[in-house]
């Protein structure tokens, strides 16, 4: 019987801490989905967080494994004096539902340590991040960090920022947002760029941030080039609060695939 | 006895159009407030305004009058087919309340001319805007015009950006703000830089934008320099929506002051 796209690991000792993998298993019998790997590089990255430490709390599936192991570690003694900083209004929910003791900048300023998923990764380690909406708090957060440890599974690899064939999301202000969009399409024409409000559900309503603002997907058919200077352009327009490009932010990169875990640092 | 800060004007015919003056009168009778000044360049401004015209509608105490002075004309006659693109809920209620026919900057992507005031302009005609709080609205609008009219009276002029020791206004989401506010100022910490909220009334309160944001107040007690890059470092704060900068936008600036109205081009 053909199964689609299964995923072998390697790794015996992560697969086993994950829970996936019983002591008396074969590993050639092991089927890992997508989300299984996702797990696996989570609870990977967990293994960089010390007592005492602030803590980035990142947003989407595979942070939230993340943030599951953390409160795991906290209820058996084995993390302790954790502050955490969530990136989103649903990771403030998950995390306060886990009993991590949480805060914000306001108060912690300095970041310890930050984990979050990213949507691509390209080879210097630059991210796209925000499909799961939350890409300005997370790039807040994720910017005031000492260390900032990316969790994904290789699906998630690409040659270049934009390679996926997926979005990479813009959150701009409500006001005139085709106008904006507009604006955001002209400027990276050379690249096939097209641009679409984010919507949700039946009605096609847009999409709303946690700031309270929409999101323009932008989709590229070739490299957009020079990241930096795509990112001011991107920010010279007025109308644009951030987009989900992290360029030059991530220090770690842990990739779940097929041959095991890969740790990529900066 | 001794009058405060009078202002006097040479220009009389511009006085009279502003109904300040009537043709009988004298000129060295004329005493003139700083709103009066206001009127007159928001008068002279007007002058460019063509029938069919797209118009961006500035918001603040100077453009009011010019906005009144548009309505004026539509009623009179001698404007036909101008759409408005008010910069402000406060500008649209008003333009609305004269009968000026709106639209916004989805439907009408290219502005003829745009008419604001500002709160700085230096020599070489950048600008310092939104101490009214509007920032955000009136830079979509007039960096999407054709031309940008500018007008202030003299008290306005700088010799650089900052120069009044008044607000540079940030808008930020609220999302801490605190923090934000800290990035902003160690920013321009060689400029002396102290970052406020903005608020409102007795109890303080943040004043929020017509965007759901709050206005950090950024004042500066030395030049920040190269205004470019000043403009891109703010931009690249996670948490900045827009700044109050307008940097090579205006096209021509109308100053009216003591030795009557100026106009410079760019």
């Amino acid at each position: 019987m053909a199964i689609p796209c299964p995923h072998f690991i390697a790794s015996e000792k992560a697969a086993m801490e994950a829970g996936l993998l019983l002591p008396s298993s074969s590993l050639s019998q092991l089927i890992l989905t997508q989300d299984d790997l996702k797990k696996i590089a989570a609870y990977k990255a967990v293994e960089y967080v010390e007592s005492g430490m602030v803590l980035g709390l990142g947003t989407g599936s595979t942070a939230k494994h993340a943030v599951d192991r953390i409160g795991e570690l906290l209820h058996q003694g084995k993390l302790k004096d954790i502050v955490g900083i969530p990136t989103s209004k649903k990771t403030h929910e998950q995390a306060l539902s886990l009993g991590i003791p949480l805060s914000d900048l306001d108060s912690h300023p300095v970041v310890d340590l930050a984990i979050d998923g990213a949507d691509e990764v390209d080879p210097y380690l630059n991210l796209v991040k925000g499909r799961g909406g939350s890409l300005l708090r997370e790039k807040m957060v994720e910017g005031a960090c000492k260390k900032f440890v990316v969790i994904v599974d290789e699906s998630k690899l690409v040659n270049y920022i934009g390679g996926s064939g997926l979005a990479m999301p813009v959150e701009v202000i409500q006001f005139c947002w085709k106008f904006t969009a507009s604006r955001l399409q002209n400027l990276f024409q050379e690249s096939g760029c097209v641009a679409k409000l984010r919507t949700l559900g039946e009605k096609a309503e847009p999409y709303v941030t946690d700031n309270g603002n929409y999101i323009i997907d932008l989709y590229f058919k070739q490299s957009i080039g020079d990241l930096k200077a795509a990112s001011d352009s991107i920010l010279q327009i007025a109308g644009v609060v951030e987009h989900g490009m992290f360029i030059d932010m991530a220090t770690t990169v842990i990739v779940a695939g097929e041959l095991g875990l890969t740790v990529k640092n900066k």
